[in-house]
């Protein structure tokens, strides 16, 4: 620990920074991305860093105010948060900027922080990304998130994913027929986000439901698998209300037009998915590293999030961390060609000469003065050299 | 003020957000920032938002402590900072990361976040890009980040500009030959930044000075206008120690090459001109929106910034404020073609046609069940139809 003191130089914990070449690596994917947002359709919004909290966490719920720095301000004595996840700062967007009645798409990049790290990865320091759709409940809205959220792993170069599909309406409204209180229902939620399966049966047990209903809560963890789950959830949840019908109805609708647009991705069907369980109102899915299991993006619907502002709207959407996009991506880097050396001076043919190749896109440097040149060190394939026909481009050395 | 507490939406003062369109103009202008500052062989890097007050502070002036939000890291109990500036965290990637006795070029970008607004724009949330030159010590580089300033503003669309240059070796120079307590030099600086004439006299008259001495200083104020400037001066310091002769040799041989590489722009001489006094070692500069004189870009010679890290190495460098620069530029939009409406549906023909539009960078926007379409207000100009010869793209309406 006596060596920590003279390393002023050390980042804290889970917080990154990006050097040549991976921060380039990580910029040609942020451009890729928001050209495939923007070529759906999305416009790019850039949500401030920091709020005041009350705007940043209204709506949300305690998981994101932990993981919030605080900050106070200056200016006006209250107190502020740095974002840690820009999706309310979107909505907050749709609710009062945009004031549109219409369905409105929305893009968005940027740094998020938490107090802690979240998962296995244990940063503390996404680069997030994402999209959200505003002002549309139905099967089609939610599709097209999700393909979006298909697409943005298959240009970051990563094609074959699994993912995770599940609706939350379904133990929602499991729990409501069950007439399950608020209490009990946090406590069982848990311990089914666990799969604790001897843990359900005797919460389960404890309630003294009626056996169809407790039956039916029972069978949630078992309701995991590939696209045949569904026809396994309509058997065992047959004296469901029409609420869980509905949701399970609406989770097929998307599976199946979701299997039908990307052949590549696999679905897992997972009934007792409930990621964000507080914040989601519909469909709810995340997306898997191919074999790490490490969750890489997730979304789904939210509908309740603009309430807070006064202004409800439909919504459903996701969200990734570019830089481990980036980090387990394989996007193909085009060849580049090679620098050019060009030497130092104000002569008016030379420097118009750098200038026309710099505005070709090639990479001129200009030589120092006093410089020690070394062509293979500077990247260097090629050289500007005087001739008796004016200045040119030659193979370097 | 009751109003203000149920408009949870309000940000605070100086923090911004953008919406599209502005948003997308930003997000333009920094794709081609980057790209001119690639071409000139400035490689990206990506600092982090946070770091501990050690590694983000050292080195750097009390300003720039009392602009940084401080923030607890819960992990480790240390204090971290919110970055205020971007430069000295380059520097210290310089110093330490990429460990190169050659010259090395970086360039970055991102928000940094101060506790009071800096001027008169009010912003406490600059979008910060900038480039650095580590590693050569001489007019070239200097040169070429004043060079590469200019070209920034113009691809802004800001072409004609107006910048001060000044040299902080002249004043640390006369300073030093003059004798004068680092007490009194603070106390005299602080008069010649704002120019108050009166109070620079009676502070030389206190320190009796012989009268070459005082004739020098007191000309400082007045040696401020073009090119011509630089005669006027060394006539006026000709009993200048060598240092500070060598200081307006080498403003006089960057002033020199920069009027023959950026014709556009007009060079303000300004002696007195100490901005950054503290962190600068060399020449300084600024440059001014037009019209308005606000500060929208600086830059200058830090040669120490290094040596906190244990690595000294010269550096010469610039940063400005994208979003001001998207604000003041008139960069001409490229006219865009129109967005194509395309019917909600899951057949594959469609799909595959929207897919193709879409990877051609046509915007596509597939309608939504139950959604009014408002060919004017979706901003579409074409519709995908279903033909007897298949899907096609027609004019709408």
């Amino acid at each position: 620990m006596m060596k920590r003191q003279n390393e002023h130089w050390l980042l804290p914990e889970g917080i990154d920074e990006l050097l040549p070449p991976q921060a380039e690596q990580v910029e040609q994917l942020r451009r890729q991305l928001l050209d495939l947002y923007h070529s759906w359709g999305y416009q790019l919004v850039m949500p401030p860093l920091v709020e005041y909290v009350e705007s940043l966490l209204t709506g949300t719920g305690a998981d994101l105010d932990l993981k919030t720095f605080k900050l106070t301000d200056q200016l006006s004595g209250r107190m502020m948060g740095l974002r840690a996840d820009m999706t309310p700062q979107v909505a907050r967007i749709d609710a009062h900027k945009l004031c549109s009645d219409k369905p409105s798409r929305l893009c968005y990049i940027g740094n998020v922080l938490w107090t802690r790290p979240d998962g296995f990865g244990g940063s503390r320091s996404p680069l997030q990304v994402g999209a959200e759709l505003f002002g549309h409940d139905g099967v089609a809205s939610d599709v097209e998130v999700l393909t979006l959220m298909l697409e943005t792993l298959k240009a970051a170069g990563l094609p074959r994913i699994h993912f995770d599909l599940g609706h939350v309406g379904i133990y929602r409204g499991l729990v409501e027929q069950a007439g399950i209180s608020s209490e009990d229902e946090m406590v069982l939620f848990d311990a089914l986000q666990r799969k604790a399966l001897p843990e359900i049966e005797s919460l389960i047990a404890e309630l003294e439901l009626d056996s169809d209903m407790a039956d039916m809560l029972l069978a949630l963890p078992s309701l995991s698998g590939d696209i045949s789950t569904l026809d396994d959830a309509k058997n065992r949840l047959a004296k469901a209300s029409p609420e869980v019908k509905a949701a399970l109805e609406n989770l097929e609708q998307i599976a199946t037009a979701i299997a039908s647009r990307v052949s590549e991705a696999s679905v897992h069907i997972d009934i007792a998915e409930l990621r964000a369980y507080h914040y989601q109102t519909g469909i709810v899915f995340a997306a898997f590293a191919p074999g790490s299991g490490t969750e890489i993006a997730r979304g789904g619907r939210y509908n309740d999030i603009g309430r807070a502002f006064g202004r409800a709207r439909p919504a459903t959407g996701f969200s990734t961390d570019l830089r481990v996009l980036s980090e387990l991506g394989s996007v193909q880097q085009a060849q580049q060609p090679t620098r050019i050396l060009a030497p130092w001076g104000e002569d008016a043919e030379l420097l118009a000469l750098v200038n026309s190749l710099r505005q070709e896109g090639r990479i001129v440097i200009q030589e120092l003065p006093g410089q020690d040149v070394d062509m293979v060190a500077m990247e260097c394939g090629e050289v500007i050299r005087k001739t008796d026909a004016g200045w040119r481009v030659e193979k370097g050395n």
